[in-house]
């Protein structure tokens, strides 16, 4: 196991603050009354290329000695995380390979190339996209950087905790989505160091509850094709992630689709923003959760608004 | 004329300060490039109740003596008045009664039921909802308040230029979207005051110019059912607004519904932010004026966000 520290955190902190946004915590009387607790929603929706992403995607970026540096970077990601490396290399003037699907969402690809990543397609699929990468990174010699399961990567998704903490210092419960876990690895790495009585709930869609199987199982438990519109929280556990879930004791609660849709119409409605279905997703498991279960105050990640007006009216008009 | 002072605006801010949220001034690199000028967006679309009309509201309800508070308030509107309204008397304890077309928008509808206004209902037309306010006042004693046409609700709208001049002191000019005005002139009023070279320049619909000809021709120039999209900015400017914008020489800009729509999927995509048609129309002149009508820092007021996702979804499919 690859322990971070809560050092590795003020570090990357340090690092990237002055290229990332600090993103404002907001507060909604309306949704307080429906989930029956004081919510701080820290907004990464906000963020620099629209997600949480860019922290740790700057993190590994600026850690790169000069020689590695200069090769550029790679990835492949078929969402937030290519947008996040694209922009990080620009800030340092180096260049980003990314490996994207061709099925990939417009408005994902459409942030790559804004933000000068040099972009090559692949079928769908993880050999196609891990075979496009090796082959990326033998011709290039850039350096392959994985979204999620790399130390540098969680330091860099913890800082969006740290200033959670320090927005909401109240807060007894931290609510976070989980994928690969990255952000909510993190979060739990930034509150053992700073309020260690603080508790980190991973909230995962109910049909993609893999993270809650694997802490169950007490190994990996990856889903094929996971039925969510939670685009972003299809992935397995990476496993520095499942290691730092498990020794924290981070435990989970999930989120029905149709909670889902609700919490981004909720907070699209009450609160003026836009947020993606995987950023909507710890509202809607608060939504759902027995109040049991609940803290009296709770922080919110909302990690990202990348979805197009489109498409999100798609959505809800499919669910209502 | 009634004048309003910067002594006005000044004890309005004092009055409401404790019930507003003093909401944040975003920027965004994608939209200054778009614009051609470094934008501070003044976002009163995240206000309480959903738009700048709560700092009027609130000003005129705190400004009255407790005898003519305890009878309550009315007013007509069809739209974010008429919420702000109801929560600024919820929020002194008294009654609001809002007399609302038979045709108005559901979310609109629901936000003054929110918070505890009593409706009556009335034909869409001038006539019908003048008599229907008449005998609301005469039935219960209410004190009525116009929209905008009011100088304590003039002084209230100005707090948001103030707080804009705070947050982004470097500011050349301050667009602002044109219906009734009280926005518009409470920002000239501020300007002046405050910062004397600002130029405030009012933005309206192309389809509803009446602000520009009204300027033009020197009296107040109705405009029977303009055929917008920007539904706040329907209303012909008031008397005392009117008196303002010609003596403090702000000038007009034009928006097609096409730039509105355009400016309101910008918002969305790259901002992650929900605002209403009329809230668009600056950045939809903006999107269109010629280079030399525009400063190098601009500020813009984002005066709401009350848009129904369904409604919003409907009116982007239809421009596109």
């Amino acid at each position: 196991m690859v322990a971070v520290t809560l050092a590795d955190v003020r570090a990357a902190h340090e690092r990237i603050r002055p290229y990332v946004h600090f993103t404002p915590v907001f507060t909604s009387r309306a949704l307080n009354e429906l989930v029956g607790a004081e919510l701080a929603f820290k907004c990464e929706n906000l963020q620099r290329a629209g997600s949480f992403k860019l922290r740790g995607a700057l993190n590994a970026v600026l850690s790169l000695d000069a020689a590695s540096a200069a090769r550029g970077v790679a990835t492949h990601s078929s969402g937030n995380f290519g947008a996040a490396l694209a922009l990080a290399a620009s800030i340092r003037g180096i260049p980003a390979y990314i490996v994207v699907p061709e099925n990939a969402p417009r408005i994902k690809r459409a942030a790559i190339d804004g933000y000068g990543g040099v972009v090559t397609e692949c079928a769908p699929n993880v050999p196609a996209r891990e075979a496009a990468l090796d082959a990326v990174v033998v011709r290039t010699g850039a350096h392959p950087i994985h979204p999620y399961d790399d130390a540098r990567i969680v330091a860099g998704q913890a800082t969006a905790t740290v200033e959670l903490l320090d927005q909401a210092p109240a807060v007894e419960q931290i609510w976070v989505p989980v994928g690969g876990g990255g952000l909510v690895g993190g979060a739990a790495v930034a509150a053992r160091g700073i309020a260690p009585h603080v508790r980190v709930v991973a909230a995962e869609p109910r049909n993609a509850d893999d993270a809650q199987r694997s802490l169950a199982s007490g190994r990996i438990e990856p889903m094929p094709n996971p039925a969510t519109i939670a685009d972003g929280l299809r992935t397995p556990l990476g496993t520095i992630n499942f290691a730092i879930l498990s020794t924290h004791g981070v435990t989970v609660e999930l989120a029905s689709e149709a909670a889902i849709v609700r919490a981004m119409r909720l907070m699209f409605e009450r609160m003026k923003l836009v947020v993606e279905p995987s950023g909507a997703v710890p509202l809607a498991a608060l939504l759902e959760a027995e109040a049991s279960r609940k803290a009296r105050r709770i922080g919110v990640l909302v990690s990202g608004g990348n979805v197009d007006l489109d498409a999100l009216a798609d959505l809800i008009k499919t669910a209502s």
